[in-house]
Order: C-alpha cells, then structure tokens, then sequence
C-alpha cells in the first residue's frame, strides 16, 4: 500500500512557491508551526489525537527525487539554483507532539513543528492531511464506542470511505477510538487489527434457497458461523439460520450468530433473540448492521433493541455528520519573533507551546492550561513531547493496541457531559497561561499598530 | 502514488469467506453484478459518470502475491486447496460501464461485471470504493461549477481530503466535473491538470511588513503574481497589492491579481476591485477562497460579489453536503437466472441491462429507459459500453481533458430544472423497459412464492 512519503510532489503548489521565494531571500531562520482545530464541529466536545505515526513517517522519508525535480523544472516556475536546493532537501527540524490516543481540546496544539523556515513550512499539506482524517475518524468511532458500550463494533466502512488510503487510515483510527476489529482485510494484516466478515446478500441469492446457502457455509467455516438473515424476510430468515444451528448442534457444532442488516432493528433483534432462544440456541450473538452511527445505535439502543455487536460503516467511515474539521497549521514563531494572523476575526495562538492537563482527586479530567513551552505548572501534566529531533523520530512509537487503552484510558476520567452525541451544555474548560496571554496581547498591539501605520496611501 | 491494484487483500474479508464457500461448493457459473446509485442524496438529481479507469487498472492487475497468501494461511481460516486457487486467480470477467464523464441517474447501472462467480464478486469493495468517491466528488464539482459559471475554479481542498488517495482522486475527478485546475502538484504531474497556487498567511508573517512580503514574492515569480490580501486587513492589504502591482508596472511587469480569503466576499471584491481599478490595474484578477462550495458562490455571487475565480476547498473535496451515496453493487443473474433482493423494501433490477438515453429535437436530454441488454429502441443511445472483454481492458482511455469535455457538453443539454443547487422538484424521467419490468414481475413473484413456502417451521 501507499506510504504518504511516496511522493514530495504530493503537496499545494503554493508550499513550492512560498520556499522559492523564502529561498531567493534567504530566509533560513527558525520557524514553529503549530497544528491545531480551531472549533468543535457539531455535537463534538472533545477529539482524539490520531495520525501521528504518519507525520513522522512523511518527514523522516521526504526527499525530491529526480523524477521530481524534472518535473518541476519543466513547469518553467522554478530557478536552477532553487531546484538544486530541492534536490539535497530533508526536513531536520524538531516536533513535539500530543501522542495518540490522548484527548485533546480546541486550539490546543495537537503538533508542534520546529525547523528551518522552509522545511517547517513545506510540509503543512501533508502533515494536515494525514493528521486531519485520523482525529476525525478516531473522534467519531469513540462516539459510537460511546453509545454502544460495552458493546463490540466493528469497523465496516471499506467500500465507502474515500479512497484506498481512506480506507486503511479509518481502520486504524477507529480501532484507536475503541473499535474492536475491521473487515478490511489488509489493515488486519499491516496494523494486526481483529478482521471481521462472513457474507452478504450476494453468497444468500447465488444458491436457490436461503437454508441451502446457510448450510454451505456451515460447512466451510463451522468454526465462524454468522448466518445474514434479512436477504428475503428477516424473520423467516431468522427461523432458518435457527434451523441450521439445530442441525450444527446435532453434529457438535456452534451457530455463532446471525446478522440483521435492515429494518426496524430494535424489533427484529427482540424477535430473532426469542426465535433463537426458542431453538436452543441461547448464547448465538446478534449482530446488526446497515447505516449505523452513534445517533442511529442510541436510537436502536434505546427502544430496546437486543443487539450483542454492531457493524458500523459508511457514516463512520466518513464521520458523515462532520465531514471535515477546521484543522490549521499556523506560524506562531519567526527567528524568535511570536506572530499570529489576526484577519479572521479569530486569533492564532502565537509562540511554541506547552498544553498542561489537571486532573481532580478522584482522577477525572479537570481542566487545560495552554501556555508557553517553558511554562511551569507542577500539578499540570504536560501533554506535548518532544518526538523528533534534527528529523529523526526519537521515541518508540506503541503499537496500536497500547494506543486504544490509552484512550479508553483517558476517556473513562472524561466527565460524561462532554460525551454527549447531542450538542450539550459548556465546553471542557480550557485556559491560557497568564505568560502566553501577556506575549499575546503584546504582538495583537504590535500588529494592530503595524497595519494602521501602513495603509491608506493609495 | 499508490495504485489501488496494490494489494488484493484491500477488501473486506466476507468476500473471501464467499469465495471460500463458492469454491467449495463448486459454484463457478457465470454471474453478473450491477453497481448503481440507490438514491438521489440531498439536492442532488443526476451524477457525473466518473472512476472507470480504476477500476480497469485495479481489474487487470488484481491478484494474490505469496506474502498475502501467507497471512490468509495465518488467519487458519482457509483450506489449502482454496489458498491454491487464489494463487492463481485472475479477473478474466467482461464489463460494460457508461464511460467517465456520462451523466447518470437513480438505479441506472453505471458499470455492469459478467465473470464467473467468485470473480465477480470479490472485486465488489474495491468496485466500489473507487466509483464511489470520484463519482461522489464530480457531482460536487459539476455542481460548483455550475454556480459559478462561466468562472473558473480550482481545486484547493488537498489538505482535508480523506487521505492520499483522495487527494489525488478529488484533482481527478474534480477536473471531470468541470474544475479547470488544482493546487495538487503530484496531480498535476500524473493527471496533467493546471496547477496552480501562489503563497499563504504565514509567508505575509514570515516579513515584518506585508509590503516587504509582497515585493519579495513579484521578485521572485514576476510572471506569476496573485498577492494574499487578507492576512492582517483586507482592504489595507489590497492597497499595498495595488502599490506593488504599479511599482510592477514601472518595471514592465503586471500583477496578475489578488486573493481574499477571509471576511465578506461580496462586499470585499467590489471594494478591492475599485481599490485596483483607481490604481490602473484593471486587469488584474480577483481570486476568492476559503469555505467556498455551490451554495457560497451563489450566495457572494447573488450579492453582486466581484469575483473572477474561485478556489473550492475542503467542501468540495469532501462532499461536505453528501459526504457518501447510497452505491451499491448488487448481484442480477446467476447462472442464467435473474436475481434480486427484496428485503430492504427496495428492490433492485434484475438481469443484464442497458440504458437508453433518448433526446429532444432541440438535442435536450429528454428521457433515459433502463432496458435489458438486449433491448432494442432505435432512437435512445445505449450508454453502456463493453469496456473489457475476459480481464482486458478494449477500449482506449480517452483522456482527462476529453472527459471533461463529454461532460461538459452534454451537461448543457441538461434541462436547468435539474441542476438546481438545492432540492427542486420533479426527477429527470427515466423508465424501465416492458420486457424488463416482465422479468422483474416474474423474479419478484416466484421470491414471494418461494419465501412463503420455505417459512413458519420453526
């Protein structure tokens, strides 16, 4: 599969143009970037930081290659001396990140980037991009975790999601917002997430009857019998899969369940459990799928509905009720000097620095300080650390599943008013250190005082 | 970049566990699935053919390496003999499709696959995930562009994209529906498409003024200047470009335009255009961006904004409004009989089928008719092509700028009723033939039949 270092071509234009000109005017100083969400998409209070491994990946990796720079050249932009620049280019420079599976809050900094003015600046497309879809599918899959708890759900949204590196991404990051398997068959092999999968209507309709097609897959997988019901009736298809897990009894078989993949789910869940139960066939699993998200598993949830495990698809897969997040990767530091961009009427947070997160005795979350990067806060704990120096990742990374309880972690000591999938009351508070406010205030006076000074000629 | 062709284990696993049980069940007669759009998602009333040439590359070069053979072993859910048929398996099927750039409707096939059993069916995730997205995302553009017309517009949505690959494939499919360009540089290398992009906020910051910024950039690219106007103060902004463009002029240079991307377009663009026009630089262009799609072109556009094109990002890239649709891929025929599926209370059409789209005299899209393959209507033009014959790809490719153009063309004989931007009223007609809706009679019948007999045991 792809790796987003496949290509430095893979990038706005504009990263390009913006070096070029930095380089004519060699402009080499020292830059920070900082990456971070400047508001809460509906319904959400909180997100899940994800995609990390994929930024460090891309930087450690990024290099123009011949073919590149060919390429460029012949675009008829770029001078000699510039595209010889490119062509020994690596990123060198320093980050500092909130690792995944962590919560974090609006305008917190979820990355920190420290480098040469072009480095820090080239790589902005690609670092949102890699770091946008894994919050916002890691951030939708913990609602739905929410919503089903305990309940298993399996993250089923291969064929909708958008693209291919869509499609792996969203396995790995709903697995770090708490999901417990996948149907994508090649996640499993290269993040070693549980696959998940059995049949659809398709397998059902290729034979001339549904029993005789239950009983062919009995046969091939006896071990992982889950029988999908609703390809004619559900019911009646209920009753027939409860057949044939008779039959697999008598030869010292398991049904292991049935799926529901349509219709009123919270009343054929109860029906099929009775018709199962009725068989014998008391510990068979419900599973349910089609068109699940966290309001639509409430919903079922809530009437009732006797489901043992969800398929969630499409709606996770394009964390369809908030297709994006407004993520930005802003300068805040220039050759030492903080700078902010003030013209949307909201504020960029300028310097490098630090988030500090307290928590209350009993351990619940209780509230963000933002501050500078060498502010001091003894009981805060500070959430950024350092993971790459001089362009070489410098802390092991932890596997996927170390990543998951991390989150389950940190999300079990988050007050539940936050976890409402509705939009609810009160945000989780978040400060800004009195240093930070003061550096602040100062550069919006200076920039203000800049502008006035310089307008009006024309 | 990657190709989709990658790997064969990027597909849900129940395809593999179908084809496992087909294999041993020796079920290998010829089957025909259709994939088609169930519904019109909201605003929506025709679709935009597009992702055929993935699906041919990915068809052509599906198969099993050793390493994906080994995890498959791994998982201990397939039989040696199954593991052996894989290593040789091939697509060898036939498709028809109605070629890129097409426009479609609601259950009209746009690709038909004909191959023997287990061929045709565990292509079905990534038949899909590549139609899906690029049909999804020139609907979307076709749509702006339509807003927007006759301006131009340029894909910026690269860093919010869903991954990688739908970076690549929203530059692709964006330029289907009409878009002129994109800021996506590898895009613009493989696909050809015009790339374009000048500098962002933190290049104005990267200088202690913005007049620095400015000079510094025209120095650098003086054929190719589009200043960002917006970083501290639009309007002050646009009177320091206006200074830069004639200092540009004194030295035989001309601006090329500014760009806003923040505030009150309407009003800004008017101003800044009298602000360019006062100051001699009447040709210079007016490049407005951020948080545009359909609905906030018409809106500036309506409000007399004075804009000569557009840069569409993260809404168009993502399908903000309709972030998925409803595309399924659904068996028709096995072994010579016709199948459908009844249960989710919408059937599908059943057996090989063919559109026919017929036209006024004034060369309007008049009406289409979903027929059977071998329907016959002298006057409608069938819309599916044979694309591949046994696993080969037998047509030539037209390419991007072609496709464009098809879709260009007869999306201007579309009726305006239908391209409305929010919900209109009345769908564009589009019948199922007599001997069609014969058969469909029959299959539905004979299911009813056969659901009623084989039920009520348990």
């Amino acid at each position: 599969m792809e790796k987003i270092s496949g290509s430095a071509l893979f990038t706005d234009l504009y990263e390009l143009t913006m070096a070029a000109s930095f380089f004519e005017n060699r402009m080499f100083e020292p830059a920070t970037f900082s990456l971070f969400i400047r508001d809460y998409p509906p319904g959400r209070r909180y997100f899940v930081a994800a995609g990390l491994a994929d930024v460090l990946e891309y930087l450690e990796n990024l290099k123009f290659t011949p073919q590149d720079l060919e390429y460029l050249e012949k675009t008829g932009r770029f001078t000699p001396e510039f595209l010889s620049y490119l062509e020994n280019f690596r990123f060198r420079g320093d980050v500092h990140a909130i690792p995944e599976g962590r919560l974090f809050f609006v305008n917190e900094p979820l990355l920190e980037v420290s480098a040469s003015l072009i480095e820090a600046q080239v790589i902005e497309t690609v670092v949102i991009n890699a770091a946008h879809l894994q919050v916002m599918i890691a951030t939708k899959a913990s609602r739905c975790v929410h919503a089903a708890w305990p309940r298993n759900l399996v993250d089923f949204s291969l064929r909708r999601t958008h693209g291919t590196d869509a499609g792996m991404k969203v396995a790995r990051a709903s697995t770090i917002g708490g999901f417990t398997g996948t149907s994508n068959v090649l996640a499993g092999k290269v993040y070693g997430i549980p696959v998940f999968g059995t049949m659809a209507h398709s397998f059902i309709q290729s034979f001339e009857n549904e029993i005789d097609a239950f009983r062919a897959f009995a046969r091939t997988f006896p071990e992982n019998v889950v029988l999908l019901v609703d390809t004619y009736d559900t019911l009646s298809g209920a009753r027939i899969a409860a057949q044939v897990g008779q039959e697999m009894g008598r030869e010292g078989k398991k049904l292991k369940g049935v799926r529901l993949d349509s219709g009123n789910i919270a009343r054929l869940s109860q029906s099929t459990r009775q018709i199962l139960q009725k068989a014998g066939l008391g510990e068979a699993t419900i599973f349910a799928s089609g068109g699940f998200d966290e309001y639509k598993i409430q919903d079922v949830l809530s009437r009732g509905g006797d489901v043992d495990s969800f398929g969630v698809g499409t709606k996770m897969g394009v964390s369809a009720d908030a297709p994006y997040f407004d993520m930005a990767y802003k300068l805040v530091q220039y050759a030492g000097r903080p700078v902010l961009k003030l013209s949307s009427g909201k504020e960029t947070l300028a310097s490098e620095k630090q988030v500090f997160r307290f928590k209350t005795s009993k351990n619940k979350l209780k509230k963000d300080i933002i501050g500078l990067r060498d502010d001091d806060f003894n009981e805060g704990e500070p959430l950024l650390k350092k993971v790459m120096r001089n362009g070489k990742t410098t802390v092991k990374l932890p596997p996927l599943t170390r990543i998951r309880e991390f989150f389950l972690d940190e999300f079990s000591c988050l007050d539940e008013k936050y976890k409402t999938i509705k939009d609810g009351e009160g945000d989780y508070p978040v400060e800004i250190s009195p240093r930070l406010k003061d550096i602040q205030n100062q550069v919006v006076r200076q920039l203000r005082m800049a502008s006035k000074g310089k307008t009006g000629k024309n």
